[in-house]
């Protein structure tokens, strides 16, 4: 596929109308062919203005129509799948294998999403049928289904480049819930953006459906998502990234006459609480496995394990000695951005002011963006004295706590901000005091993890990637697993309807064949 | 039941901290007693510690454990209704059948959600178990179910004072979901609100509940309400009311270090479609049943139909005749508040000054805060021309729309901001005009009602209280009907749990016998 560095624009191609960018070769610092398209506020209106046209019939494709509109971004993805891993690699410098993984991750999401579209229980379909001869007054016939939100504007992320980008999680549940989407391109991957951004824009025309279903966008500043969050015809927002960029994001929402759900997924520390059982019978098992786990993707991911808690004691030893000979033994690795390095060796720096003594680190970093494995360790009163220690470091740092007893373990449980995700390692012995931290993590994190890492994130059913603040911006919902899909839908109740005239889900003899709730009972009748 | 006027904090009876007020008739203008309570930041400091400290074991509680919590509030409502109705009637001049009805239906919606709470299918319990042998990498058994938010804070309305109030469904949905509840009463009817803050007081006592479960407060100014959307262990609000105090509450959760989820339900004019057949064929009976409906609680209803649209043509006449002579006869009747009263007078200006034409008016007031029932009329570009129109004036007026012709009506449809419901009056020959209509109604409303009006608000499964901005902050939620408790409950999901330690709903052998998703597939087992 050729690049061209275009926008697209429902089914345009437009070329750059406020300047124009090359990709950077973060293993080079070397410039990629081609020139990218900066677009301005005009091109949002015209993919806004698309998108909105686009809804109504969008939001009312049937079920069997959508899905398959699902899966053919799928098969799509999966036709590109060898140049999409060599063009990314190119501009992130993450290795292909890891690359292929993630364009098989994404095109499962889309299968799985058209799964979840052709169930049809997305809907919420619920009947309470008419009872005219209730006392003291008869009920009327109601139904009510969920209906998707509006066009809605995605932020690609930066560290998973194919699957919480263009073609992500976000796209694919936005879609399945029936929403139009305009894409911000990350302009750390514009040609990876620009590919997938293909494929989508190819399977709405294979498809016939409305050209405004999906647009792809670019900026040089801020204005460009600036402009999508402001703009009258967008009904919500999805961003992945920083706490600083997500929250300016979220807080300009909010300012809008009319304010609009932002769903921010920002920062965790996914903290590992080794209980006193589990570290003295494989201490050094659980030691390898974080440190394993800290340093995938140069540590660069939403799950890296960043912060590890023991209590002192049997075992303590064994897993500080195998962390240290792991993080020793890594090599410099480039970083995805120069942004992104920059504030990694910052924070590394802000680690060690705080008082985290530095016990091991990796190779030494060879190109200018490298980033050097670093792992710290303090005493458990220092976390709980500095909030500052417990802030991400995103790159491939962690901090070892050596806790002194119990009570402190439970302590600093208690004083973590909200998480994406929790690890308990834990034996029998240990479930005692497992139950006690229960409690505290189901209030600060989205997903807890016995005796394994959160790291990969499994897409299912189950699935929640999401947490508390600051996590997410809203803890009711989750980015990844198939009830991302909520957060683009809203109920509609229809009452007294003529059966002619109900949405296809709620007709009475149910010709799609989905589970609905009548009067209060799930059935397929 | 004797009123003393404390706050209700957790247990314990508190006098004022921070002034105190007593209660007005509407109908003299006298003061009633006793003296109520103003507490300040203090007070719901220490509401907050103890809803905090009842947020673990409460969350915790059994499915049968709490669903026979919210019905012994349901039986303690209906104990005191006829004591609830007569001082409620004295503190807002509603008629005490209406009062009795409102009670009846917030016990209804007590033992309502207890119905929800035992069918568990509020936590959403989803299981994806282990598929060790998976290729290219095993899967660990993963878990979700949806748990309590948090704290949270309820801020009770003026206009329906016992169900959206004390004892309405944003306390029922909320203590259903599992969140603790701070009550922030109204002042337009203190001793209504402490009566029913003292069945729930009772009920968590008798319940043996931890007292944190549930406080009642009350204030002078905004310190109040202000001091509990900032509290940092608050982890939710919900609002009924204005569009002023709507998005204040809004708008000041947002700028928290952590924002939180706040559900405001906020202004609607509920406009009424009639399509040219039904208008030719019953234009009178429509007209009649518009005019009741708008004159019902003096106009003081979220529900209320405010705007009526027709397409001028047979029919036409006798329905606004028949409006005409409805609103004329109707007597002028006390308002809730002297504010309402106010706003009610300046709004009714507003649509003068706007250029709408007075047609009809009610008896002349007699009381000081007495509301005349007023009918305007304007051309169909009018309304498109000048958005104040659209706005409600919260009180017994309507606007009656002279449509040109059916574009006209498509046009006007289009132009409305979000709102709770909107009605069609259909015959079968306007179908296809009500199927044009329709997609515009479904991205503009919470609800779409055929051949009827929306009031009065029906609490069911598929009921829906909510809407666009600015019916609600978020388009998402409703404040009526059963799924009003996906407002106050998140996600957490559960990874590689030995069984004994999962929580009841996520057990292996299903304990508690509830609806679960499994590998995508809906059973019991």
């Amino acid at each position: 596929m050729k690049l061209t560095g275009n926008l697209l624009i429902g089914a345009q191609e437009v070329a750059a109308t406020a300047g124009s960018m090359k990709a950077l070769n973060p293993a080079t610092n070397a410039e990629i062919e081609p020139l990218f398209a900066f677009g301005g506020i005009d091109d949002v209106d015209r993919a806004a203005q698309l998108a909105d046209d686009a809804f109504d019939s969008y939001n009312g494709t049937s079920l069997t129509e959508r899905a398959a509109f699902l899966e053919s971004i799928a098969d799509g993805l999966d036709a590109i799948t060898p140049e999409l891993a060599q063009r990314t690699s190119l501009e992130t410098g993450l290795p292909i294998a890891q690359l292929e993984g993630e364009a098989a991750k994404s095109a499962t999401q889309f299968r799985q999403f058209a799964t979840v579209v052709r169930q049809g229980r997305f809907r919420q379909a619920t009947i309470d049928p008419a009872q005219p001869e209730r006392q003291p007054r008869a009920r009327m016939d109601h139904r009510m289904q969920k209906i998707a939100l509006g066009p809605v504007a995605i932020f690609g992320a930066s560290n998973f480049p194919i699957s919480y980008s263009v073609a992500g999680g976000d796209t694919a549940s936005a879609l399945a819930a029936g929403c139009p989407v305009i894409l911000k391109a990350h302009n750390g991957h514009p040609g990876a953006s620009e590919l997938m951004g293909r494929v989508i824009q190819q399977a709405v025309r294979d498809s016939g459906l409305h050209e405004g279903v999906f647009s792809l966008v670019r900026g040089g500043g801020n204005a460009i998502g600036e402009a999508l969050v402001d703009h009258p015809l967008i009904k919500g927002v999805t961003f992945t990234g920083s706490e600083t960029g997500g929250m300016a994001l979220f807080r300009r929402a909010q300012q809008r006459p009319d304010p609009i759900p932002v769903f921010t997924e920002m920062t965790s520390v996914n903290p590992t609480f080794v209980l006193p059982a589990a570290l003295a019978a494989r201490g050094g098992t659980i030691g390898d496995g974080f440190a394993e786990r800290m340093l995938v993707t140069v540590g660069q991911a939403c799950l890296k394990p960043a912060i590890l808690l023991a209590v002192d004691g049997p075992g303590y030893i064994e897993l500080k000695n195998t962390m240290i000979a792991r993080v020793e033994a890594t090599q410099a690795r480039t970083m995805l951005t120069p942004g992104i390095n920059a504030a990694y060796r910052k924070n590394v720096e802000r680690q060690s002011n705080a008082g985290a003594k530095r016990i091991a680190a990796g190779g030494e970093t060879q190109g200018a963006w490298d980033g050097q494995s670093v792992l710290f360790e303090v005493d458990g009163a220092n976390i709980l004295e500095n909030p500052l220690l417990s802030e991400e470091a995103f790159g491939p740092a962690a901090l070892l706590v050596r806790v002194k007893d119990v009570e402190q373990l439970v302590a600093i449980a208690r004083h973590f901000r909200g998480q994406l995700s929790a690890t308990m390692q834990i034996d029998p012995a240990d479930y005692v005091l497992a139950a006690r931290l229960l409690p505290l993590l189901e209030r600060r994190t989205g997903r807890i993890v016995v005796n394994a890492f959160a790291h990969p994130q499994e897409v299912s059913y189950a699935s929640i990637h999401g947490g508390p603040f600051p996590a997410t911006s809203d803890s009711r919902f989750t980015s990844v697993g198939m009830s991302a899909i909520e957060r683009f839908l809203r109920p509609v109740c229809y009452q007294g309807f003529p059966d002619e005239m109900l949405p296809e889900a709620l007709r009475h003899d149910n010709p799609c064949g989905i589970w609905r709730l009548t009067d209060g009972e799930l059935s397929k009748a």
